[in-house]
Formats: structure tokens, sequence, C-alpha cells
């Protein structure tokens, strides 16, 4: 399974101009003029001879700060992508014994880093509706050794969002019990009004952001935490950085958040617009579910379990015969990743063409045969 | 202390087109239009908008392994610099009790990584001649806790080099005992004839290399670890970039390494002229002592303990007054730190023109006065 999905990779890297890159709910609609120009500009000054001002270019900082939402004095740590804050901060402030609340389906490259920590992470199945943790799972799921809250808003695989009184309710639970409240905020561009939870529980927030969603600069690698300063100096004593960020995904980050109220509309609607273009295609096709929908997120969840085809056949018929890639669901949900493929849609719309086309081919392919009567 | 240091460096950064830069051991000799072409074609081709292939460009992989004399099957890690290698290494092989065998001076940052597993370094002086580890000082400091060795070499901040003879015996005594064996090699490609150490420790080396200093890439934080595959098995599982790292800084090291054999003699080639320019002034700079020379590195360090001077003052009278950063010592050596500056000198001659200048007449604003008779 896993050497079968690094084939996967190492085969659409290799052939990555064929490829409708559908797989990791990467961004292609981005206006790519802002992040060439400022590259030149980066390598005309050769920045990259000198290491990067460890703590995060200033100008950076400021413009996270102001456009999640949260003053210029908050706490600010820089990592090479969300992931590293991720990592961080699990190996910071998590010990063995600690039970962490998560969900089945989930991002679980997080419960894999809790568990280094040697935390535990509990995981309630949300593959119902609503698609989400609701404050009465969270309540029910909560034990005496309960750390911490992984709040994903909007939710990848599923792409559910959070109702603000979702998120006020659930910080407030964190806010009584004195537990931290892990907010991932990478595909809050995505939805249609989203609420920063450190709003309700500014104590023990820990908002994970991230550029490689919102402004398609997942190559990059660069995001980062905010919380109250004493939480980010105990996260920051675990740094990976101390020599700082890849220097020119911050200059594009600048150069992307500075002129993001220009093109996010844009990305915006194209994205919707490709979601609905799936979903109306996918009533079409025998036993294929769209569990949610609309998704708040760039991706959504294509459950295939009444076709009777693995989801991982599926993605290989996809990716091998057709240059269609998306991702089959084992590596997001213990529980569930058998039934479904994940498909993100922030792509052109003649990767969504090409998607239509061969999804139905790829079922037919795939559709197990009536014995012979 | 760590506060002034931090201001040197925002200062720094803020005048960055004014500062002779020669305090993190950066290289700005290297031909600067092969790494623009190879990133334009990268923004052409707008791959920083999928995630890289995890593991690493299959092409860069295969250019390290050869550039470092490992067969093509050797175990390989990528990491956003081999800082994070570094960290990742620790983490995953080090455990509370364990001892680490370092050194004073050394470059600490890896001191702290070990201390972070829980790990303690015994630091043994070698702030005397040959200014390095030798095969004794090794065998007089292991315990029956020791568990790894560090060889850093060449050594940043003394830049001495490791004879061959000298890696090989501790290369031994390492996997006589069966220890681990850290061998450093970021500074290689400015000394005669380095040495690889798992040449004689195949099982326990892990060697660590970065494209910061020799490519001159220090902004793009890029490296990694060779070892044999087992021992990297061991470490990715402590990988932070699981999703891959930095894809324009893959392209740009893939760029240099191909065309290294063209340019790095020159490069080696201005850094000793400017060594021996800094060395022939310093004779002149009454108190001032190379402790090593010639370096094997792209650095040394300047002595001032005689001039009664301390190297925190001379750092920023160097920086504020004059634009030229050196970096005061007590990063680098708790034991002597108070009695040096360190100087890199990978640079332009007009930089070296600067410090040429500016040394003396620092030394002469800060030489104590002597008391009025």
């Amino acid at each position: 399974m896993a050497a079968a999905s690094s084939d996967a990779f190492r085969y659409a890297h290799a052939h990555r101009a064929e490829i409708a890159w559908m797989s990791q709910n990467t961004n292609h609609l981005v206006p790519p003029g802002i992040v060439a120009r400022a590259i030149d500009r980066a390598l005309e000054e050769r920045v990259y001879e000198e290491y990067p001002y460890a703590p995060g270019d200033p100008e950076l900082r400021a413009l996270v700060l102001k456009d999640l939402g949260f003053p210029q004095d908050a706490g600010f740590f820089l990592a090479a992508g969300g992931t590293e804050a991720l990592y961080a901060l699990t190996r910071a402030l998590l010990a063995p014994g600690d039970d962490v609340l998560g969900s089945d389906p989930s991002y679980l490259i997080i419960h894999r880093f809790v568990e280094l920590s040697g935390a535990t992470t509990r995981m309630p199945d949300i593959y119902a509706p609503p698609f989400r943790l609701t404050p009465e799972i969270v309540e029910a799921n909560l034990t005496p050794q309960t750390r911490m809250i992984l709040l994903i808003d909007p939710l990848n695989p599923l792409g559910s969002g959070y109702p603000r009184e979702a998120v006020r309710a659930i910080a407030e639970i964190a806010r009584d019990r004195k537990l931290l409240l892990l907010h991932d905020v990478t595909y809050r561009d995505f939805a249609d009004a989203p609420t920063s939870a450190a709003e309700f529980h500014p104590e023990g927030t820990l908002t994970v952001w991230s550029v490689s969603k919102n402004c398609g600069l997942a190559g990059l690698r660069l995001g980062g935490l905010v919380a109250r300063p004493e939480l980010v100096r105990q996260v920051a004593r675990y740094n990976t950085n101390d020599l700082g960020v890849n220097v020119l995904a911050q200059r594009a980050a600048i150069a992307l958040l500075e002129t993001k109220a220009q093109w996010i509309d844009g990305v915006r609607a194209q994205t919707r617009a490709n979601q609905d273009r799936i979903r109306e295609a996918a009533r079409g096709w025998p036993g294929v579910e769209l569990p949610v929908y609309p998704s708040q997120a760039n991706m959504f969840v294509l459950d295939v379990s009444r076709t009777g085809i693995a989801p991982e056949a599926l993605q290989n018929e996809l990716l091998y015969r057709h240059g269609v890639f998306l991702r089959s669901g084992a590596y997001l949900s213990p529980a569930h990743g058998g039934r479904f493929v994940r498909a993100s849609f922030s792509n052109v719309p003649a990767d969504i063409d090409r998607l239509l086309t061969a999804f139905p081919l790829a079922l037919e392919a795939l559709r197990p045969k009536l014995p012979a009567s």
C-alpha cells in the first residue's frame, strides 16, 4: 500500500506535464506572474546566498497575522510548511500518556506526529452526517488524559466546514477543561465564512496556517503557527528551522498575501464551479456518492463503496490509463478509507473535463462482472 | 546575548545591500546565472503548485550520492537543510541517558538537538593544537553511555581539517565500540583532501551534507543524510518533511551539482586568496591571533583575547559602524567564546577590503584606554 502509493507519486511526477493533478488538494488557479516576479527580484538580489532572517521576514509575519485576523503582537512561528509546525508543536506540547482527540477520517499525518510524541489519538467515527466533530462527539470522547483537540476546519478529506456555533462550542469545551485546541486552518480561504477558534479560547488555541493551498505554493513548503507568545516559545524550543525557512518561499508568499484580495475570489469561484460540475456528472455514475456537498474546501470525497470497486484500483486506473490523479482514501481513514477516493478541484477547467471523461470509463473498466448465468 | 545577536541579524537583513556578510560561513562566489536559469525554468513549469516528490528528486539523489562518493543504493534522506537532518537523526537515534562526544568549540546547534533528545553532550576542550579531536581525546572522553561521536570535518568555527589518518582512527574507534559516527561534511569542498568516514565505518556513519556552503544556497535550506538504508529508515520515521522539500531549492541544487566541476575551483581559489589576505593584514593587528591557519573551510577564528576587547563589542562595532558582519564566538564555545570572533571569507574581494579597513579601526575604537597617569 505505502509502496503502491509511492509508485503512483513517482509516476505522476515523472509525467507531470500530462497529469491532471487532483490528488493533493493543491491549487493551480493562482495567477503565476505574481510569484515569478517576486522570485525573479529575489534572484537578482541573490538573497539565496545568505541564511534567511531566522524568525521569518517581518513583512511576512505582519501579512500572515493580518490575513488570519490576529493582532500584530501574537506569537508567530514560521516553518517549512504547516506540517513542520504540527511536528514541532506535537513534540513540544505532548507527552507519553496524553490523549489527543482526532477523528476518522482525518488528516492522519497529524495523528502520526502525535504518536511520535508518545501520545495516543482517539478517533471517533465521523463518517456520517454532519461529517465533522460536534460538541457532543467531543464531550463523549474526552478522557482524563485528553490534552488536545484537533479541529481541522474545513476538514481534509471530507471538505466539511464548521459553522461558527460549532467552533465556539468546541473551543469553549477546550477552554473550560484547559485543553489545547489545534485549529488547522489550511483550507479556510475556501470556506464561506471561516471562524477563528482563538477568538473563543485565546489561551490554548494553536492556529496552524499554510500557504500551500490558498496561495498555491505547496511546492515551496511554507506555513507556521500562531498562538499566544508563551505557547509559541514552548514550541520554538523544538524548532527544526533554527537557520530560517527558504527565502524564496517567503518572498513568494509575501507577494501573494499582499495581492490576495485581487485574485482569491476568482480562485474560489472557479473551485466552486468545478465542484458543481463534478457533482452534476457524478449523479450519473452508478454507485458513486458524495457524502459532503458542497465542500467548504477545495476537495471532497467520492464514495465508491456501492460500486464494488476498490479505491486503490480506481486511483491506479485513473492515473495510469487516463493521467488523472485522484487519491484513494486509505491514508486518510482507517475505518472508511476502503470506501472512497478524494478529489481536489482547484484546477483549470480542462483538468475537470478530463476527470469527467475518465471517471465513468474507469468505473466501467473496473466494475465487477456478473458471473455468466 | 541572544537578544543582542537577534538584533544584529535584524539590522543586517534590513541593510543587506550595504553589508559585507562574513558572519555565517555563507558562500557568495558561485556564479549566479546557473541558479537563476534553473529556477526560472521551474517557475515556467509552475512546479511550485504541486507538492515535491516526497523522497526527493531522483536526479538530486543521484547527484548528491555521486558527489559524496557513495554508491547509488546508499540510504538517502532529504531535508530542509543539513540542520533538519541533524534534528531528525538526534531525535531518532538518541535517548535519555546517552552520551554524545562533541567538542568545545563546536557547531553547537547539534549539541542543542542532542540535548532535546534527552542525551548529554561531552565537550572536551580542543582550543589548543591541533584544534580538533584526536583519537586520544576521543578515547579519553568515551563513557559506557557514549552512543555517538560528532566528527565535523572541516570544523566550524575553527576551520580545522581532519587528516585522513585521524578520520580513519576515529572511525575505527567508533566501529570497534559500535558507536554511531556523525560525520558533518558541510565544508568538505573547501578542504584540500576530504576523507569519507563511511569508508572506515559504513555500519554506523551518518554523513550529513548540505548545499548551503559549497553551492552558496544557504537561503534555500537544503541538505540531508546519507547512511546505510536501515539507519536512514530509523531516522525517516522522524521526518519533518513528509510532504517533501522546497522544489526550487532542489532544482537549484541539481543545476549547481551538475556544473560544480566548472566553478568550484574558482570558489576555492578566491576563498583561499581572501584567507591569505586577512592573515597578512592580521599580522599587523596588535593582540589578534589566528589559532588555525590555513583554514580548511571558508571561515576561521580571530582570537582577540589579548586585545582586552569583548568579541560581542567588536561584532557590534564592525556591524553598526562599518557594515562588516562577523560573528562573536559565544554561540560557538562556552569555554572560549569570549575570546574570539569568527570570520567567513567566501566573499567578493571588495568585502575583504572592507574588513581589512574596518578591523583595525574597530580595534582602535574599542581598545581599553590606559588610565590617565
